[in-house]
């Protein structure tokens, strides 16, 4: 067999693989959107099976033959992009036992349905025995896996979401981000309160004709995806043509379906954008959860946010919903006010990232043994107190408010801050390339960003890694500075 | 290895056959309620490769051999009924070559896409080429299962759909019927039309507000169910605790949304109904298309068009509505009105079986070589007039208005005629067995009749063949009188 005929079994055999998590996220997009809550169970054991078959097909001492003979031929820059992450999969598959990577899927398709009723119901001790079995489970996935030995056990989760990241190099970057954010809030403290009343009290059903008129317009194509409603917001990719997004509705205010629908959106556009020549190969795949977070952020706040889009989007609104007298100024103000509260996924800029140093701290506590998942709560809401200056009035809006835990989603929420600075930095480098940027936003024409963003960023897929990535698109290493100065602007402080 | 350890490895592969089942249950939940039309190609591979993971669980030699072991312990009628079934699921497996099996899934799943796109464009050319596919597959298919030496390829086909049913015994039973729905069409030509505009012009949101009340009324539990919409109405088994059903709006007439939806319920509470000890298991399926058939008809023309019904009915719907002025003994005879039409899922109980009878026809001609997909349109029609005095004015009203053939299923029609004659059989034996059957449904309490079909038939999943069930129930074999009563006595015919 030539090496050209090694690869193309390769191909062959991560295609299946590939399928079947196709599969997997087609069950997953159905459960938190369709599935009757008594189906729960049988969706645990679907889900299980097609890991175990996942789990045999990725093991397969023949398949590591390949990879090994397909590596040896690196000539072309896609196929070893393609062999260098699949030769990570593999070692990570056949790093994790397969009884433990099937009790995962299990334990958390369940762990997520006694998260929704516990979190409907205000019940932390619902939802305790199942974060218990997941923490365990979890902490034998990063022995598993390994870490460096100067390291800890979320290191050995972290990996599997952004290549390299560990809870030290984290650290380091949050800290002084902790320090200038606090900063921050101190200096716009004293700033008046802004009045939002004029976004409220949009019906439920023009909101979603409001928002799937904006998601055509950013470019989302609606004959190779959905558009759904869930109760946390998510995009997902259900193979080559079918990439789906919720928003989460509030019937109060406008603002939560459209920073909802804007992020998921910009997910979705990147998605969309991949190269389809590449479909379900790491070529054609996202560049790590960093940069995912990325698209969609800066969608959310660096489009959505902007007095440009306003501009526009007042003068939208106002025809849509048969509004007069509103005024971009004050609707652009609105969107960016800043005041600490409780809900991660409703937090502005300037204090989002707090949120996520909370969760990132007691992750890791959880992981190492440091803290008992029964003593989450207390745990939770101490962190509140301490980098947010506030208190949970109930589990439900404290640490009860994520998916992520309980769909086994540890050293995940990091990528969120990252993801956060990444898009600071892109949009940046946008402007630069851009120089009518402003106008075409100010005039709901939003092609040349998302051209730009196609051939910059989404046509690579996994061809650079994401530090070189931003070196490449930005000409300089990723840094909490873009997005502090943006930040400042956006509050009128030097 | 003991007798009993046979039947319990028997048990545990089986379900895991099932599970795919399931899974792939799901994937076509999806491709009908949700799925973008860019994601077919996707779908299609996500399909075909479960058919081809369990097409190769269903032909290993060591499950057959657990059979066979299982087999010869026959002292449980619970085991027998599945293993008899098993054994049968064997046979036809290990007769369908492996590349049959796949190439089947991913061209029906294809040309259900291509049906639903020629059907809205009213072009039968675009589908003509997924018809000759498919039917050179499944005459392929029905080759390789093979038929009585007296028989023909469509009884290679129908034995899966209700054992034992071949073209002759169809015909048997369809001639004489025929005769008597034309006389019976003759008698009631000459009554008066009936007036239906109280019935029109209810909007779009508030029937579903009315479908799902009614539903709920009848026994749905939607805690283990979903309820959506599709432009052909279905109803799927996703596994144990997970039972969807979908209904046909028509914005001008409430009489679509609720004959589809009584009907699909129908289905819906046998799958809900059977034994949840065997789910996943023969001995806790559903007994053959034929009974599920009856139990949609039941609820849909025995109970939903009954005059006891609309007592009830007429007063909820003004409520829910606000109307005034509606007359119970109108909307009865509005809803029984019968005229012969084009549409087989909106004709009425004297012409419905008609429209059966073509498909019949024309589906044995299409396996047989007969006739030639590309001249289906011209046949249909020609049938069309013959039968029902007729004529299509458009192939979308005409032959591509059935899912049916896109999905590669052919031998399948007549259940509906034999579900339609076992309907009237049992609901006579359930006003029997239920002396204030009438009374009950005329308050709106559907509880004992349920109670009664969930006792008598239900519970048995598969343990009686339809036949013998049948006699166990009624008291007599299945025969064509109680329905011909029916609706004689529906138009006041003697």
């Amino acid at each position: 067999m030539s090496k050209a005929t090694a690869y193309d079994s390769l191909v062959e055999r991560q295609h299946d693989i590939a399928l079947i998590g196709s599969t997997q996220a087609v069950l997953g997009w159905d459960q938190e959107t369709q599935m009757p809550a008594g189906a729960i169970a049988t969706r645990s054991a679907q889900l299980g099976q097609l890991t175990r078959i996942a789990h045999s097909m990725q093991t397969d001492p023949a398949l590591g033959e390949l990879i090994e003979r397909a590596a040896s031929d690196t000539t072309n820059p896609d196929h070893s992009c393609n062999i260098t992450y699949w030769q990570r999969d593999w070692e990570r598959a056949t790093r994790l036992p397969e009884d433990l990577a099937v009790a995962l899927t299990e334990a958390s398709s369940v762990a997520m349905a006694a998260w929704q009723q516990a979190r409907e119901s205000d019940s932390f001790e619902d939802f305790a025995p199942h974060l218990e079995t997941l923490v365990t489970l979890k902490r034998r996935e990063a022995e598993a896996m390994g870490w460096p030995a100067d390291g800890e056990a979320w290191d050995g989760l972290s990996d599997a979401f952004d290549p390299g990241m560990t809870a030290a190099s984290v650290s380091a970057v949050f800290a002084p981000l902790r320090s200038a954010l606090v900063e921050l809030r101190a200096a716009v403290a004293d700033q008046p309160p802004v009045d939002t009343t004029c976004l409220n009290e949009l019906p439920d059903a023009r909101q979603n004709r409001a928002v799937q008129a904006l998601m055509s317009r950013m470019g989302f194509d609606f004959d190779s995806g959905v558009m759904a409603t869930s109760t946390h917001p998510f995009c997902t990719n259900l193979g080559h043509g079918d990439v789906r997004m919720t928003m989460r509705k509030d019937e109060e205010s406008l603002l939560t379906a459209l920073g909802s629908s804007m992020h998921e959106c910009g997910h979705a556009l990147y998605e969309q954008g991949l190269p389809a020549d590449f479909a379900g190969q790491p070529r054609g795949a996202y560049n790590g959860l960093s940069v995912h977070e990325s698209q969609s952020r800066l969608w959310e706040n660096h489009v959505g946010r902007s007095q440009a889009f306003w501009q526009w989007y007042t003068d939208e609104i106002s025809c849509e919903f048969g509004l007069s007298g509103l005024d971009a100024e004050s609707l652009y103000r609105a969107v960016n006010r800043t005041e600490a509260g409780l809900i991660r996924v409703e937090a502005d800029q300037a204090t989002y990232d707090l949120h996520i140093m909370v969760r990132f701290e007691l992750e890791r506590a959880l992981l190492n043994g440091d803290l008992a998942p029964q003593d989450l709560p207390d745990a939770w809401n101490a962190q509140y107190r301490d980098y947010l200056g506030i208190t949970p009035d109930s589990n439900a809006t404290g640490c009860l408010q994520d998916i992520h835990w309980s769909m086994g989603a540890m050293g995940y929420f990091p990528t969120y801050t990252l993801g956060n600075l990444y898009a600071a930095q892109f949009f940046d480098a946008a402007k630069r390339a851009l120089p009518s940027l402003d106008a075409d936003i100010g005039s709901g024409n939003f092609t040349p960003l998302l051209d730009w963003l196609r051939r910059e960023i989404h046509s690579h897929g996994r061809l650079y890694d994401p530090g070189a990535l931003c070196e490449r698109v930005t000409g300089a290493p990723l840094s909490a500075e873009p997005m502090l100065a943006h930040l400042r602007r956006l509050h009128d402080v030097t």
